[in-house]
């Protein structure tokens, strides 16, 4: 499936850059762009810190502003923690990336904006986005960075394209042990079987206790 | 409501430990455990690295071994990479969140192992658990750290507990305009009501130029 571009706004450190070039490729994203980075480009921390997504940076496309990075796509959402004064349809990660994929189904051309590390994106950067994605953060410490913000857009894209099943949830009861009472009667019987000569032979003593434990 | 412990299990770097702490309390979540930190306890790195979750570190609670870290849990999951030889159940992190939470209901507690940077969980440290956690990472690159790790398992909580409201998915449409062509309208618009003396006062025009584009 085509992928959205992720736009890294007037990115200062290159250790950020780096950073989010591996939060991406974690989950399997490598369409970078990036505006106007502080630090000129190509920029040797970001390729320190990208070691094994260093093929991102090297093919990053490089813009001298947002209008030009977004020139070719048809749907771009604008990353922000605070609420604007702008109004647009704010969506969490999850929705966001939900309707991007079906959003390029239908042949769109995706990019994501991500604002610099202080100060996140100007209005400016937002006005032309179509949509805002917000992460649901502690309101009391909404400090997430660039490469964290990268790595839970990235997260959800991979949600929506991995085949990882879903296990239902567990029925839960209200009578539940303590590990520790657990550990206790594990290692009860652990001994008497030690005593007993079933941990034999010595040399596969341990990993046979692992696996009874388990 | 009540929350799951983080457990870190014999963490390295201490940068590591207050990145964990920044990802655990951006998504409200503030009872970490650490067992048998390589570096000791406390540890300034990790202060430094904390910044305003420091807290976390100062209230977090020190074990020798994992088995004393959950012996008042009733509920383990164990977050590791690579699939084990151990037989459990895999839950990804969304559902886990979700089993976590139906739990902390039913009189649940509950813990989440982490392992060291470099080696991840050991098997002896998984088995006593009960549940693995895995993240569905890109198998070219699956090198998710363990702030990385937290944070997405922090985030994952914080969508059960936030009430941010999920939009629903857009209708898309395969006939769209691309942002370089809708530019090319507004810039038009634009200069026509700059003409006309639409933007005015001067000292309101970048806004104004601003909320049109929006």
């Amino acid at each position: 499936m085509f992928q959205p571009a992720f736009i890294l706004v007037r990115p200062q450190m290159g250790e950020n850059i780096g950073a989010a070039a591996r939060a991406m490729w974690n989950f399997g994203l490598d369409h970078m762009r990036i505006v106007a980075p502080r630090d000129g480009w190509p920029n040797q921390s970001a390729v320190a810190m990208a070691s094994g997504a260093g093929r991102l940076l090297d093919e990053a496309q490089l813009y001298k502003d947002v209008t030009s990075a977004i020139g070719d796509r048809t749907h771009v959402y604008a990353t922000t923690a605070r609420p604007r004064e702008l109004t647009k349809t704010v969506l969490t990660p999850e929705a966001a990336m939900a309707d991007a994929s079906a959003r390029i189904r239908a042949g769109a051309q995706i990019g994501i904006l991500f604002g610099p590390e202080r100060a996140g994106l100007e209005n400016d950067d937002i006005a032309p986005a179509n949509t805002i994605i917000s992460v649901p953060v502690n309101p009391s410490f909404p400090s997430l960075n660039l490469a964290q913000c990268a790595l839970i857009l990235g997260y959800e894209w991979r949600k929506l394209v991995s085949d990882t099943e879903q296990f239902s949830v567990a029925e839960s009861s209200e009578d539940q042990a303590k590990i520790a009472d657990i550990e206790h009667l594990v290692s009860h019987y652990e001994e008497r079987l030690d005593e007993a000569g079933f941990f034999f032979p010595a040399a596969k003593a341990q990993s046979r206790k692992t696996n009874f434990r388990n």
